[in-house]
């Protein structure tokens, strides 16, 4: 069912001086850069590497405001890993299967994620405390 | 630098369920299972990908004792991500690049990790709160 690790979600303060950091220091490339009003976050997708399955990244995630998913996460927890999006080929069927499965579904059907993918998120709760992403790429 | 997301290191409180966990719901496969009293884990790796530069997984990690840094992890934030660990090709010139770019190192030299790979930990404060780990296949 997954196909591979998509990306790590990272939230940060400054998304700038973030991306600065990794490309600086791990000699990641900023492929695409968006501000999500629905997610309420500026956030950047940096390449990793490429295989068979699609691609993966290391997402940066700056919040548009204190009062969002991502504003909040960093007033409790401070800067670190967000969420894991994971890989998979056909979302609607993962969901449904995941969901039959017990775990619950933060978003019942896919909605526009970063750089054109359809992705869905699962409850941390049910996942181990890891907020969990299926990502499937255009 | 980076070649792949290697794996996503989980801290669990219970190992066996967990693995049946990701075994049932995502029909991720365990391919190693390890006790590694140096970092005080009893851990599982689960294959999620293959790919040219390596395959990826989930590390699912369950602490020896309270007294550990994935026991004193699981008292302090509950279960969830632990660490991010990146796949490199040269980990000895990794460590020297990264540590020369100012990232404090947790290892100097690298030390045996799952599946034998050779792996070393980078400060989480030089990383954006992120604990991370380079990986050299072996």
């Amino acid at each position: 069912m997954l196909t591979r690790i998509d990306h790590v979600g990272i939230a940060c303060h400054d998304l700038t001086e973030k991306i600065k950091f990794y490309q600086s220091v791990f000699g990641l490339i900023v492929v695409s850069q968006e501000v999500n009003t629905d997610h309420g976050v500026h956030e950047a997708m940096l390449h990793v590497a490429d295989a068979p399955a699609g691609s993966s990244y290391v997402q940066l995630l700056e919040p548009l405001d204190p009062d969002t998913p991502v504003g909040r996460f960093l007033a409790r927890r401070g800067e670190g890993v967000h969420h894991i999006g994971y890989g998979v080929t056909d979302i609607t069927t993962a969901l449904a299967t995941i969901g039959a499965r017990g775990v619950r579904l933060l978003d019942e059907r896919p909605r526009h994620g970063s750089m054109g993918a359809s992705i869905a998120f699962l409850h941390p709760k049910d996942v181990g405390g890891v907020l969990t992403e299926l990502v499937q790429a255009p």
